[in-house]
């Protein structure tokens, strides 16, 4: 299963070269990431208002294969990559109206005690909410 | 007549205080911004692309009257505040779901030969296209 | 007496158009007053960190008078345009290598309990470092 | 050879958890490759006006290790890690003033000749220019 998230190119995601700033796409992998949360039932937030438990970035990556400009419609499909014992993955896939695959992005989070920094178990109920999207293959 | 966008307050949109960094609401009233022009049947792309004039800001502000947080629903409310010869000003009412009124922006517009950098007259496309939107008592 | 700080634009400031996004420009600003600050001995690190007082904007605005392009070196002179009992103004001036006034800012800043929200009176210690960067003129 | 590039983190790379969004790191990885090109004397500037080969990243990546709070002073330390026929590899390496490895990043850049969008030779300049960058062991 994949969640679906619609989004735009943004003036401000673009640059002087005359297309998407390769940086911005992580502003747009997130965006869809705070609507996966939300439609599993675990807003950002009531994560960050929570302050148990928080789920930084320790590794991210984007691949680039087609010059996004400005205006240009994406579907971001959301998946999980890998649910570990303190770290979940999430994978997101950019795809032009036309279908054609613009780039992808993959960012891996550590569960770790807000007041103590210390790495911790994920939380069963996340783990219970990203399980339907873990995709065959990784 | 007034412009309707939705959308929300996103986690990097958000700083260290815990919430909006005050730069952000100018991007997000650049994103309401982009929904009228396409809207007006005038997208961004298509002036971007097009090369011919520009409507670079002269001047912008914003006006901040709740702390927003991540997670927050907006209603970007936008309207004309002033047509000229060859400047338009926008205005941004930032409502919360509950209807309070979180904040505002302007921005002043000049039309400018993409070519040459000099003062452009409106076209009067969208000089039309803005007409309806001027609110009353600017 | 005005702080001078000293930045460039870079190419994630620039947007398609081929020039400084506007709202890039309060990035520049805070960079410039984050500065400041640490140049008056009271760094924001310590001000995030002590959860005491916080000096939100409720208020900014630039003027904008040479577009900007990615490498161009600008000085950011910082003063202050007025001390009130509860807030303070930030004015910025750019100029461009040449001496050029590229463009301007204002922010204005309101003290607010952390904890509470409520309006606060400015602390001594941050009235007194301010004082000498007071404008003649505002 | 490395190329060093100072720098801070900044109330804006920050986000609500507290500290730095991940997507910023990107931000400051360009911040010291706009620096390394200007030091190897093909600045941005002139790759951007000049418009004939663009080096878009293809692919871009993260790790983060230490979490960054608003004003911690980086030193970015930039190196080759491949030179391609038609695309070179940077690292980055962020180290905190008391030699703290905070992180680090790389960014896949392909030669394009500008009006076609095809792939290029990478000038000989540039290539000749990174050379003495390239790190042992990639």
């Amino acid at each position: 299963m994949e969640f679906v998230s619609e989004t735009r190119i943004r003036l401000y995601d673009t640059d002087a070269a005359g297309f998407l700033f390769y940086g911005s796409q992580f502003r747009i992998a997130h965006e869809a990431l705070e609507n996966f949360l939300e439609h599993l039932g675990l807003p950002i937030a009531g994560i960050i208002r929570g302050r148990e438990i928080l789920f930084p970035v320790v590794h991210a990556e984007a691949d680039y294969r087609v010059p996004l400009a400005v205006g240009d419609r994406l579907t971001v499909r959301v998946g999980v990559r890998a649910i570990g014992d303190r770290s979940f993955t999430i994978g997101y896939r950019l795809l032009l109206a036309d279908g054609r695959d613009a780039g992808s992005a993959v960012t891996v989070h550590a569960a770790l005690d807000a007041a103590t920094g210390t790495a911790q178990a994920l939380p069963e109920g996340l783990r219970a909410a990203l399980a339907p999207y873990v995709q065959p293959g990784g």
